[in-house]
Order: structure tokens, then C-alpha cells, then sequence
């Protein structure tokens, strides 16, 4: 009998690929896919093992499901018209990990059809960037029955630092997700607004981050991203498309449940604004170039 | 010669009480006074001396200012029909600390007039809260000229932990304040909306809290705020009516300088919906209530 745990992870993005090394680092059998060839290249000689996945996912304990959204998420669970996905694939008492940032209710749609096939499901977003993926020390909100966190378990040890067991219903790690995100996208629209409501009345973006980061106006995202602007650099460690489509969950979520979200929704019209603009690309920071445009203020870095 | 700084401070609210103390506490001789007759009875108990400004005002090396708002500075500063202001009254060198939150323009309009007298004048808002004010550990940013800096040296010393010098420009201590203000009052409806929204979700405020502050999602105002809403304890430590007053600063500014800010125009609409409501009073944490109304939600101490 092998004792090593055999684990899937589908996904070799700059998160899911670093959450594989972790696994290996971890000591699990990995057995890593993506849709592109140079991560799974990568990933294999790094110890993990890859193929058809049609003939590995039988092998697997627990598949760690780490794309980007919801509708890639339920391809790899539910399949396509030409393909099984991990439903029809897995051996039944096998434990899915979904780490997408999706709805609450996507969550609770695809835990029900992980349990019709007989898999458990962890609905199990997680939090922290791709240095935290690789180091083995993301934040994870989970939720799930006590059969689904069991399975889980060897898993999370080797991708986490702190797990938040946000209980037994499937959807609420999604929901405290969306919680965070919704926090973290207005604080980034607040920092450009602040910062460059600075500059219109004569204080310098780096003297506002500096008086900032020691007031009570401080938050994470103003210590994580302001920076980024006073520097007037743009390099995407987390880009501006990530918000339209997290804080639209956001506020799905909030519609559905008549939860008016105003600044919620000002925040969300100024990453629009941002990427309508052309910065989609870049980091989140950049907002502030709207904000910017807006008032007729040069920013760091502008005009060269 | 008198070594001790002589130093008046007029306004003995919750900050200038305690600001006083600290001035009492570093040896100052302290000449307060106050509209209300028990909080200068109190610090005359407490060593400061009081009595008629009119003759008092010309023995001041310095004068703290620490009033409500702009008003009330301009009031104390330039007088009224029937009493003549500190510009009437204090010694021709002598120094203003002017301290209240007010709009950058009437800092400015302050200063020309104090220095058409012959005063010194420092635009420094504070910041810190009661707690501080009687520790003598407030932050402050201040702008002025060098005199004024000179002149308020010694009062900056007993009252504050941190300078932060933001220039030779009265108004822009004002500016730094107001920025400061602009992400402190988004942050607290955002702290509200975040809490709400979870409750919404299914999400319990205190485990919201639990897992935010150890995410990317806080902040400086979730951390201190959020307790009170997690707590159903609305005593006002800071009031919500403080809000439409500071945010209608920024937004006064905002406007002049044609910077449109709708984050803070979103924040100042939950407050004014707070305060509409006959919340004004009670703790700002208390615009989690106008949410939790909105949404059809219970809050923790709802009901008792």
C-alpha cells in the first residue's frame, strides 16, 4: 500500500503551479494538468507526473481544481459534450478542493454534483498571491461536510497556513471570499482615489503613502498597492480584469440576496473604467490612472 | 524671565481636555478655556489657570486651537461683532496651532489673516482620538512657516508623538487631514458593508471579523470599528455625525479642485442616511445599521 497521498492538481497557473510545489515539497504523489504544455513540462520535472488525464484521475485521492473562475472550473468537474470531466473520472469517496474564486451558489450547484457521482467537495477558496502558493502558506476558506475537509486534509496541510472552517454548508468559503474581495477591491479604488485626491491639493504620492501607512487611514491594500503608484510601476503582480469579475460576484451575490452594496459598486465602475481604458493588463494599482485622467494630474512615471 | 511656555489652549472637549493635561504634564503654563464652566473648573483643579481671554490672550506665547470646526476656529480666532479674536488680543509674534479638521481654503484664509496681526500661524490637524490627546502621543500634520513651527515647538512636543511636517504652505496640513479622513470614513462603510453583506450570506459577524483581520481585506478602521458592530455597542467613541461634516470636506475640496471622488461621495450617502435616521449620535460604526435596515438583516444586540 502507498502512503503517499496521491494528488491532483489541475491548473499550472501562477497559483496552482506553486500550490503543486508545495504538494511535492509536501511528499504527495502530484499529478499535475493544465491546457498548456510548458507548466506540465516544468511541473514533471520537478518530480510531479502528468498524462491523459482521462486514465490518472482514478488514481487520484483528492484533485485540487485551481483555474481561474467558475466556467472553467465546472469543465474540469462536469466535462464537455466530447469529454468526461472529474466526475465521471474519479473513484467515488475521492475529495475535490475547488480553489477558484467563484459564487457561492456556482459552489453550491457544483458540491451537488460532485455528491451525486459520490465525491466529496471542498468548496475552498484561497487567498494570499503566488509567493504564498509556492511557500506552502496560503489562506484558505473552506467549507464543507466533515467527510470533504477528511479527504482534504493531507492537502491543505501542504498548501496552507491557516485554514478558516467556515462550516458545514458548501458555499460559505465562497462566501467569505467574496467578503474579502469585496473589502480588498474598494480599499485598491480607495488608495487611487486618495492618493491622487493628494496630489490635486499639493501633497506628493510618496509623502501620502509615508503620513498614510502611520494614520488611521491605512489599510493592507494601501500598504500593498500604493507603492505601485509611487513608483509608477504597473507590472502586473495582481491585474485590474481580476476585479470586474470578483467584484461582479460580489454583487451577484448581493442582488440575489437584496443587499444593496453602493461602495461596492462605485469601486467596481472605476476597475471598469480601467479596464474600458485599455489597463486591464496591468496591476490593479493602476486605477489610480483613471482617477488621474479624470482630474488632469500627472502621476509617477507619466510621460515617460 | 518665565522659562515655563505659556501656552493657552481654547476648547476642553474630549481631544482639548486631554490635550491640555499633556501641556499641564510637560510643564507648561497652561491658560484654558472653554464655553462650558465645568471642564475649565476641572483643569484649573488640574493646574492650568483661567479666567477673562480679553486680559489672559497677551501673556500666551502660543495658543492651541481646538475647537469643533472651522467655524468655531474662525470665531476664536478673528472674534465677533461684540468680542475681539486671538488676532485682537495675543502679542504680535506669538504663535496659532490651529487644530480642528477644516477645508484647506479656510487654513489658508486663516493664516492671511492671523499674519495680517502679526501672529504666527500652524495649520495642524490632529489625529488620535481622546486616548492620545491625554497621553500626549496625537499624530499631527502641520504646515506652516518656519516661525510657526518655531513658535509651536514646544506645544507640539507636550501634545504630540509624531510631526508630520507637510510644508510651508498653510492648508496643506488640512489637505494631508482631509486624505486621512476620505479613507478612514470609506473604510468604515466599507467595514459595514463587508459585515453586512457576510450576514447575508449566512456569515456570522463575529467569525467575518475573525477571519478579515487576518486577510487581505482589513484595515486600520475594519480592526478598530468592526468590534463595535460584532458587539451590538453603538456609545459613541467617534460619532457618526463626525462624517458628513469631514467627508463634506473632502468633498468641498474634491469639488474646487474638479476631482471626482465617488467612493467618498458613496460613504458620505450611508452616513447621511445614518445620521437622517436619527443615528448621528451614537458610535459610526453605527452606519452598519442603515445596511442591516436596508437588507432586512438582524445585527448582533438587535431587538434587545
Amino acid at each position: 500500500m502507498n502512503s503517499r497521498p496521491r494528488t491532483g492538481i489541475i491548473g499550472l497557473g501562477s497559483m496552482g503551479y506553486g500550490m503543486a510545489q508545495s504538494l511535492l515539497r509536501a511528499g504527495h504523489d502530484v499529478l499535475a494538468f493544465d491546457i498548456a504544455a510548458e507548466p506540465v513540462a516544468r511541473i514533471v520535472a520537478d518530480g510531479a507526473r502528468s498524462g491523459d488525464i482521462e486514465h490518472l484521475a482514478a488514481e487520484m485521492d483528492c484533485a485540487v481544481i485551481a483555474v481561474l473562475n467558475a466556467a472553467q472550473t465546472a469543465t474540469v468537474l462536469l466535462g464537455q459534450p466530447d469529454r468526461p470531466g472529474l466526475v465521471g473520472l474519479m473513484r467515488p469517496g475521492a475529495t475535490i478542493i475547488s480553489c477558484a474564486t467563484i459564487a457561492p451558489e456556482d459552489a453550491r450547484r457544483l458540491h451537488a454534483r460532485a455528491a451525486k457521482a459520490g465525491l466529496h467537495y471542498l468548496d475552498a477558496p484561497i487567498s494570499g498571491g503566488a509567493g504564498k502558493a509556492a511557500a506552502g502558506k496560503l489562506s484558505i476558506m473552506a467549507a464543507g461536510k466533515v467527510q470533504a475537509f477528511g479527504g482534504a486534509h493531507p492537502a491543505l496541510d501542504a498548501m496552507a497556513e491557516v485554514v478558516f472552517d467556515m462550516g458545514r454548508e458548501p458555499g460559505r468559503g465562497s462566501a467569505m471570499k467574496a467578503v474579502n474581495q469585496m473589502l480588498v477591491g474598494i480599499h485598491i479604488s480607495a488608495m487611487a482615489e486618495a492618493i491622487t485626491f493628494a496630489l490635486s491639493q499639493g501633497i506628493d504620492p510618496a509623502r501620502c503613502h509615508e503620513v498614510i501607512t502611520r494614520c488611521a487611514g491605512t489599510s493592507w491594500a494601501f500598504e500593498n498597492r500604493a507603492p505601485h503608484v509611487v513608483g509608477g510601476d504597473y507590472h502586473p503582480a495582481s491585474a485590474v480584469d481580476i476585479w470586474p469579475k470578483d467584484l461582479g460576484i460580489v454583487l451577484d451575490a448581493a442582488r440575489a440576496a437584496r443587499f444593496p452594496a453602493p461602495l461596492t459598486a462605485a469601486a467596481l465602475q472605476q476597475f471598469l473604467a480601467a479596464s474600458g481604458s485599455g489597463l486591464g493588463g496591468e496591476d490593479d494599482a493602476a486605477v489610480a490612472k483613471v482617477y488621474a485622467r479624470n482630474a488632469g494630474l500627472q502621476l509617477p512615471g507619466d510621460g515617460q
